[in-house]
């Protein structure tokens, strides 16, 4: 049972990441610009904001972030974006989700242009992950196949269940572990057999947003289990029945613990894992690092 | 076991477009246009163009058919593509694919304009249907959805396989069948135990190219069988295993049987089943006239 270690992995990734910034910067003395516009005061997105904006300016990567209220209109969060499309030293842009629920994500996301799609939530960059054309993925489908490339995992003909359908991590995930040959099969609220999908999986990926929803009776022996659940716990019976021990001390003194959507007792018959915390959740902030510079480097004409 | 009779499914609908087409000529005096553009001589891409050029004609659709052969330049065809993008008398154009080989195949669909892509083959338009957020689809996929639709068949919960992962067909198929809450799998060449997934499942839909691949110890008694496939045989014993009497008969005088991807003794199992052919193919044609009136009534605002 090998611990996939996420924070460590995204560090040594954003180490690199870092180096070839310093170096990009020696040779052309431009940098990547990322810009983050939020809306709101959703606590969790402003929590995300805050830790991509910290890891990008430790990058070297110039980083903003726009932040609006809930009352700003459409037309100002578009006429914002249109400025930031049309700014030579911003390459890769981010509408952190959700948006407050009176506006229409969608046809706010499509002024986005999709050269600098950060986050690859564009349709036209979707798309091009099913046709396999494409040097740009979602933050978190990249960061879980970084962390099966890194532990040089065949995907293979392996048996893959992506339990979870959203088009930030279901969808394009299933579309990405099809391209390496993995047979895999998408379950979401209506799939009526998942316990029986599961057990026979060599591949489980969890995008649910429910703490324990695979139990260790779902799971077969030596299968592979990623996490992408991010789930606060604020209820001690729950805390003790789904958080690791980590988390559980944490309560303590926090008052809240973070699991995942796998029961911790499920991955004691894992081959390997993700935790939560330090698993995808880390990762996910690295690819967003790699995403600005890949785009970075299409903008400028460095080459990827 | 009720066979799904594509071909009367197809003229039915043929109907109601030529009728919607006839009243929309009446009332605004405009008819949609549909260019398909050919290059070099497959004899079965020739065929397709012709059946779907007569098709179109029959209903009232301005069909133009521009041909080139192998020796056309790249640019040469991307110089058509851009005319008929500008062409406001053009709604709907398609690129009979396959291209020959020394083409770049994407790079040339790519200067496509969206709104007249019929065939819902760029990644904006595959990206838009993970998305679920389109009234265009591919056309096979589209085909085989309308006659799952016809028969009222509710996909909600089913265990379904699609078989082959192309673009046109398997990835985008897969990606529908999940927004109507079926739980996909989705396999191709380098899955593993593809005779166990289809064993078990509610739907097998087949998009592999070979005769015969599923056969009948392969699916499930009540399984809905959708078979993809248009396999021409021209050897003697091949027709006889796998083509049904009536092309077994057309073999005598043609000198080749059609087929699809499906064992015929398999659909002796099903609950519904879709020969070949009449089945798949003329619901194909079908959803090309269907796709090029969706994109007329999108370009001249007529509301869909």
């Amino acid at each position: 049972m090998t611990k996939i270690e996420g924070t460590k992995i995204a560090e040594e990734l954003q180490e690199k990441i870092g180096a070839e910034i310093r170096q990009i910067e020696a040779q052309k003395k431009q940098l990547p610009g990322l810009t983050v516009i939020i809306v709101g005061e959703n606590p969790a997105s402003r929590t995300y904001v805050k830790k991509k904006h910290q890891t990008a300016l430790k990058l070297g990567i110039r980083s903003q972030v726009e932040e609006f209220d809930n009352q700003v209109s459409r037309t100002e969060i578009v006429e914002k974006i249109d400025a930031l499309n049309r700014n030579k030293h911003v390459h890769a842009i981010l509408i952190q989700l959700p948006l407050p629920a009176h506006f229409d994500t969608w046809e706010i996301l499509e002024h986005l242009n999709p050269a600098k799609d950060v986050d690859c939530f564009l349709p036209v960059n979707l798309g091009k992950i099913l046709l396999n054309r494409t040097d740009i993925f979602p933050c978190t489908p990249a960061g879980v196949m970084f962390m099966l490339d890194y532990h040089k995992i065949d995907l293979n003909g392996l048996n893959a269940v992506m339990a979870g359908r959203s088009f930030i991590v279901g969808k394009p995930l299933a579309g990405m572990l099809t391209n390496k040959n993995a047979t895999v099969t998408l379950c979401h609220s209506k799939t009526e057999n998942l316990e029986k999908l599961t057990r026979e999986a060599d591949l489980v990926v969890a995008a649910i947003g429910k703490p324990g929803v695979i139990r260790p009776e779902m799971v077969k022996k030596g299968a592979i289990l990623i996490d992408v659940g991010q789930n606060f716990l604020t209820n001690r019976k729950e805390v003790m029945e789904f958080c690791n021990p980590s988390q559980q001390m944490k309560f303590e003194k926090k008052g809240y613990g973070i699991t995942g959507d796998i029961h911790i007792e499920a991955f004691k018959k894992a081959s390997y894992y993700t935790p939560v915390p330090g698993g995808v959740g880390p990762m996910t902030v690295a690819m967003l690092m790699s995403n600005t510079l890949t785009l970075f480097k299409q903008q400028i004409g460095a080459g990827i």
